[in-house]
């Protein structure tokens, strides 16, 4: 049987970055272009059609089973991203000049033009994390888990009964818009005290911001220009033994495990898995995270939920979650 | 060919009410008995297997489907209730002295063993009212949707893609114990800020009395022996424009809102269906609750949830969620 290979794109604000992967989450290849130089959303598809093509000829004999597209704000309901953050792509006015931007950005419509009998799937950046969790990753085998990605902001993706949670709209598991504190910081979204405002690279820096205010003990990030301060540094400066910085992991670690806690009430997943950046902070968060979650957790849940670092945490992560989608929708066609 | 009939089963801490129900909901008949005069629990089951037969016998020439059992902590994995509330069972000794208590009560293998060739299936009362909702109610047709039991406490019953949420260990959807105000009223569970402490019959009680404290306006409620206050004499008071009994109602409506606002970014359902005594106090909760949940959501799920009454609420719902786990099960048995 001729082997099948998997198309996985991630959609980023700096780079676009695709990949050719197989069942097991082996990359054969990968392609990169930065997603700036192409403002008019149409030659940004031709380019990204080049990178597939590219990675097609460096594997003659395979067939190639889709393509799975990892992208801020992607809705696998309607094939679109919605206004995906730090992107702007234009429509090309008839006398060439620039005309109105893309709000809604038309993804699979597009790639399909150029592949129309192939599978063309895309999702948001959490939800392609956890299906390559459940494809390639620690989930596989567990048909209750949910994916938190921990990045600039936090991310939720959602499994039950071996299924993606999309919901009504295709926009389910905003677990970084859960009002952690009614009242509390305000956040991107308009709105006060979402979990992302706190648990996230920038929501340790506010914690860390707040401890300083707080706190009379010295601390070297007292030296540091407040702008400057970044999540990298308060876990440097904890594990120096920074005694602020350790307090802040503290409460990041806290509110996070209460958060988790509350997920669990919810839908009792298998485990709960961490990606991302501030996820390999190591046990500066892990452990505050596991204690307060376990603490906080509802009699019958205790020791039942694991905590666990994302298996497929690599520096190819996002391209591998974006073909895990290809590999999660033919599962889908076949069981019709 | 023959009509197909199930038996709905409620087993409640005064009584176990037993029904025949048709596809379409219609209850043909009904059976009774105090549950606590049966202590021991192969009595209980005997009684019961009684009025099942009682039941079969007004019902010449159909089939009976099978049978559907609503009761505390009931887990439709394991098929047992998990210490119910409020019920105790006891073993026989041989020599027919009470024994030990029985805390995980075998109701499913007890009374499959004399009904060995029909489906048995046993469900928490909140996961029973989401499927008759979904079998019988308002839920017909939607893949997606929330059930919210009020009562003493306050249950939940998840829905996504169409498939019950049970979660890894089959206890998912306690949203009762989601931590809404950390450090917050005491539980029965033993934690602090529950859901439930707030919003639920026994919540708004609570709720008065802080806001009898903390307000100095007169309240008829002033003149009632604290112990005496109930949910049903709050709503009076405040349907006959008793300001602090409406505040109670609007301050129940805000938690319940916000909170419903954040199971939205969880599940994205189309629908939350309020379900039970307190559901029935018609705008005085409704309206705060509709209100507080669509400022607190986030953007894009504003104006897209329908917060709806259950279509199934009427006095014999329980029965009829009861039996509906019969049709699911039979529906998820021809699946395969």
């Amino acid at each position: 049987m001729t082997e099948k290979l998997a198309i996985g794109v991630d959609v980023g604000g700096t780079n676009t970055v695709t990949g050719l992967v197989d069942t097991e989450g082996k990359t054969h290849g990968e392609r990169s272009f930065k997603t700036r130089e192409y403002p008019y959303f149409e030659d940004y598809v031709e380019r990204l059609v080049q990178d597939i093509e590219s990675l097609r000829r460096i594997a003659p004999g395979t067939e190639l089973a889709g393509i799975g597209i990892g992208a801020p704000n992607g809705n696998y309901f309607s094939g679109v991203a919605e206004n995906p953050i730090n992107i702007r792509w234009y429509e090309r006015n008839r006398d060439g000049s620039q005309g109105a931007q893309i709000l809604t950005i038309p993804f699979v419509e597009t790639v399909k033009k150029h592949y129309p009998s192939l599978p063309v799937v895309i999702d948001n950046d959490a939800n392609a994390a956890a299906i390559g969790e459940m494809i390639y990753g620690g989930a596989r085998g567990m048909r209750d888990f949910i994916e938190i990605t921990l990045g600039t902001g936090l991310g939720g993706g959602i499994v039950a009964n071996g299924e993606m949670v999309y919901g009504y709209g295709g926009t389910a598991g905003e677990l970084g818009h859960i009002t952690v504190r009614p009242g509390g910081r305000l956040c991107g979204c308009g709105r006060r005290g979402c979990l992302e405002t706190y648990v996230s690279a920038t929501g340790i820096v506010r914690t860390m911001l707040e401890i300083l205010a707080d706190d009379t003990r010295p601390s070297r990030l007292r030296s540091v220009p407040v702008e400057k301060i970044d999540s990298k540094m308060i876990a440097e400066a904890a594990l120096d033994g920074d005694e602020l910085a350790r307090a802040a992991f503290e409460e990041t670690g806290r509110i996070l495990g209460e958060s988790l806690a509350n997920f669990v009430a919810f839908s009792f997943p298998e485990a709960i898995f961490l990606f991302g950046g501030l996820a390999k902070s190591g046990n500066l968060l892990w452990e505050p995270t596991k204690r307060h979650m376990e603490t906080n957790m509802l009699r019958n849940y205790k020791g039942m939920v694991k905590l666990l670092p994302s298996g497929i945490d690599r520096a190819n992560a996002a391209i591998l979650g974006a073909s895990a989608l290809v590999w999660k929708e033919l599962r889908k066609l076949e069981r019709r």
